[in-house]
């Protein structure tokens, strides 16, 4: 579950531009399915600043019909720029830029890029439940990130019929909300431990398709789903297909550990050579992190070479006394989908095949 | 435990101003304290835009020697402006202060404003410790909030002597990392059911010493604490002095809930009065707040009129099923000392008398 | 869920016989439901015991039929005795009862007796089914204890149709397993808040229809439950039928409460009159029991005039701090249903009427 | 934490004799120590059978004065029979065996051997605490099991100021009390990363010092504090000294799991080889056993193959996802002293050295 890292980047690339187009279509989407996601501090903030920002009327906008059950990825805007969304965090910078009209071109611009982006998102999910989801998988694992809702919309539209048997495992809250909402049967995992095929986001996903999951806190839960699935497939976007993990995640591998051993894990995990490592903090709660399991989250970073073997970087920590579970999620996929900041699905194989789809 | 609405003070705080007096003493006091304090995004983000607004050299400071060990409440300095940290939120009104230099003025003096609040905290805190921590108290609680790091300083001035045979029990995570740090000892509250005098903040305190708790989560163990105590100490600053409940605290009264009950809660809070009243969603993990003891957190916002008998509120709160405790502490407190924006102390006893000391 | 004690009870009645009879369809029923029971200790030990005491032919035995749907106790299959290998500690003893002819004839009257009994509470729980789970009702609440088998036995019977669009939800980890088993679809409290109709054991009930639960401790559950529940239904044997709460039932109210607050809530239920209320201790780990919230329960027993104002115990009790929730169950149900010795079904309803209905 | 594992033993022996010496003073000290252990159903029904069985003067008694602070098992004292009248179940049958003088002899035997094992375990619990905790350690960890209470008795014996410096942290809830109890000083892990030497019991040792251990399911607690200590000492009884694991302890390797996995897991555990693993069901609360971590446990029974090599096992258990901690030692214990039958110690060094002392 990569909610929260998805988040952050919702709200980085809100945050680099000034106009409502950034009221896309996924945004209203995620809003209705996640009415909670406006409780997020940051993101109203970001909303609001914008707003105040940007009172002018909206340059470019893209058909909010997507929203309610659009049939494809329509989204059609040219898309040049491609800004760097951690570039703006200040406002000075996205001020200035009202300042100079020769700018306007770019901000609409980069609001096109985020609908572009979304509709690569959407192609993405669509594609991978075209593949996946077929009529005889009766159980199937749904988890989280900003791509997954686009996995349960393209699942509904297999209709009513196909769904009418089938079982939904969620990975957590959310997207217990989602399937509830989508009119899906919801099932539990200790019902259904044998599950058909699991879909879920990623933080980061290197070139063997091995995952670095855990952002939102959640990895325990997806990857009891991931592992009694008998295929897991990754969507997300752009930003999370790497050759090696911790290129683009910087935060470090989540490590959901047991409160009691917790200060003696930071210890081990200091040894182990992650010196940065630190236990999470919360943010609308005093103290750290609870998981849903009642467990505290240590996010250990690692030097590159750790992270090319990623499943011996797993063992070793795993095997620490109270490691609960460990984000990195070793020879699990079986293919991911990326969402490109074009338009385009770049789809990678477990085989090491990879290929690249086109929108229409 | 107020403290994730003091981080949020210092946030609005922090952001109204341009200069690196922010670096005030109690920010550098709390950040050593607290290195996980710097993990929030919302202060870092803050801290970092202001440093990129404000590269001009700081206009007032305080003496950073207040810090290290201050035998007093030493701060002198003389604020007249009184701003509204709230009114700042959006970049525009800080910019345009930028560019008028009429502006700059204000904006030192709102620096210094904090330094002198931080001398009032200070000040309360000193003077709380000073009437109610006595030579013959042996068990002594600490709650958390931003007055609650000058109770734990005046504590260790009363000397090694006096702390040896004393025990320490704290509310949470942050006040057990302070009685740690500050090399007092520490116990259990299972080990020791009767406590002396326990001092805590508050999110907000009226007329009579009822106070709303919990923007930390944390008021289950903080009401223990406080109940356990044959005395029970509010110490804050001035935003939390009310007359009546709910004037400045606006997210509501914090709620922790059975997860398994969460629902229906909503549902029975809703009746109850609250309409908006919302499950409290995490941002350092995907999905609701998860609270020490392994709850929920429904944040429940009530009319005025209903909070003018916050007793008559708590109990039809309470006896709903799966409510473990309400943030609402009727008839607890015995005294609160809020240090004021122009340095001085309101002092409020619970039998209604006030008193206002001033700084030397 | 009063597991827990209908365990003991099991036992009870178990211990009182020495012949094969005992293999009541209800007992084979339940080790196929929970073949976790089989692993309590206690139920192990006495049927061993009692295979032990009894290598002579049974001298009545019930049909197994009843199992998959018998339409009363007509129990007359003949077992063929099985003797344990696991020879238990008193065997010796026992069997020294055999050599004593004028035991026999008593032990057998004993095993017809609990025939009886588990026809009557099969009795009442196909008429409590029959007379409130009505073909409009969508979401049913299933509780615990010994009779609620039952229950599910009798809505399975009225057909797949009729429960292809019902939803069930379980007040904890055994009846989740009856409902999964039994093949009916599975939902949970938070989707569907609103119930229809909540079936559930009891500890104790009394003339007001006032219950005490928490044997199992998952009062908590079951309240929520019982009252999200339009109509709440109460099945159990004759023994937890009474005029005043605590007659039969001697343990006392089962309080759950959060682990931090034990100690100090200890003390508080000592001085509101429960001199020798205890933490509940756990048998199969170390340390005190952990509710499936991840709270400790205290069991308090009090005199017999508290127990006549149930709801005022209650509130006293529920207001303290650290309190999760109480085992009494005040004006929630609307009728109990209550096996007899002597097979016959006693009605009370909430109104104060009260009938005996005759098996057939 | 064996502690389930010793009350079971604790009532196999009381349950074979039948005269007042088990009154020993280990009975009256953790009598005394754990009120709890009282609440023991198991115990309570040996101990008041026991009582009933043996109107008749003691045959042989231990001198009380063991457990005020005696040097050694020298036990001679005279106690009065205090009969209990809360009158046994079985007691016409129990009573019987009475008229049969043959067994009296027996009976007396048993329980003089009874009392010369729990002189061993204490004999080996002050040569562990004489060898390993010296002057110098400051932080020392206290385990459970009936061995135990004898080490921290011995602790005390060093004298107050020996202790003035020192913290003791605890494995679990009755490590705590018996930390609390004996006057000495409290401390949590999470302060103290860094123990000198932890003293704890175990289920099972083999000839090369690994250990089971989680028949209190408190393994996660105690193999932190185990892996924390620079010395981790095991003592117990001869009947947990083993060439190979699972040749005493039956039950199977204790897995503690997180509730979302468990039904994957069995699966799981399953595959591994352990066609028998279930999970552990409470006595005294429905449903499944919680430990104090929230968490369930799982029971793995495995071939003897397998537990040749138990960090092999412990390796590939521990890998499954979901899984917290493994009730498995491997290469932790320098040294074990087992308390035998003849009175005797044998000690057992982790370089495979092995000596027998024996009492003065």
């Amino acid at each position: 579950m990569s909610d929260y890292h998805d988040r952050l980047m919702a709200a980085e690339i809100l945050g680099s531009r000034t106009n409502d187009s950034l009221l896309t279509p996924s945004i209203i989407y995620l809003a209705h399915i996640f009415p909670s996601w406006l409780s997020d501090f940051s993101v109203v903030h970001f909303l609001a600043s914008l707003r105040t920002k940007m009172p002018s009327p909206a340059v470019s906008r893209l058909d909010a019909s997507t929203i309610a059950g659009s049939d494809g990825p329509t989204a059609t805007a040219n898309i040049a720029t491609s800004t760097n969304p951690s570039e703006n965090a200040n406002a000075t910078a996205t001020n200035q830029i009202h300042q100079n009209p020769a700018l306007v071109h770019k901000e609409s611009a980069v609001a096109s890029s985020a609908n572009v982006i979304e509709g690569a998102k959407q192609l993405a999910a669509f594609t991978a439940v075209d593949q996946h989801i077929l009529p005889h998988h009766k159980v199937i694992g749904i988890g989280s990130g900003s791509t997954v809702p686009y996995v349960v919309e393209r699942i509904v539209q297999q209709g009513k019929e196909a769904n009418a048997g089938r079982v939904f495992i969620p990975t957590g809250f959310q997207s217990k909300e989602l399937i509830v909402k989508s009119g899906l049967i919801l099932g539990d995992v200790d019902q259904y431990p044998n599950i058909d095929v699991t879909i879920d986001g990623a933080d980061e996903v290197d070139a063997n398709l091995n995952c670095i999951k855990g952002g939102g806190a959640c990895h325990l839960r997806e990857k009891v789903l991931a592992e009694a699935a008998e295929t897991f497939i990754v969507v997300a976007d752009y930003r999370k297909n790497s050759q090696v993990l911790g290129t683009n995640w910087k935060q470090g591998v989540p490590i959901e550990v047991a409160p009691f051993a917790y200060a003696k894990l930071l210890q081990n995990v200091h040894r182990l050579g992650s010196e940065k490592a630190t236990l999470r903090m919360a943010k609308a709660k005093a103290g750290p992190v609870v998981t849903d399991n009642g467990n505290f989250v240590i996010d250990a970073p690692f030097e590159e070479s750790r992270y090319k073997d990623p499943y011996e970087l797993l063992k070793s920590i795993k095997m620490l006394t109270g490691v609960v579970e460990v984000g990195l999620f070793c020879h699990m996929a079986k293919a991911a989908y990326f969402g490109n900041q074009d338009g385009s699905v770049t789809i990678k194989q477990a085989d090491g095949q990879e290929e690249t789809i086109q929108a229409h």
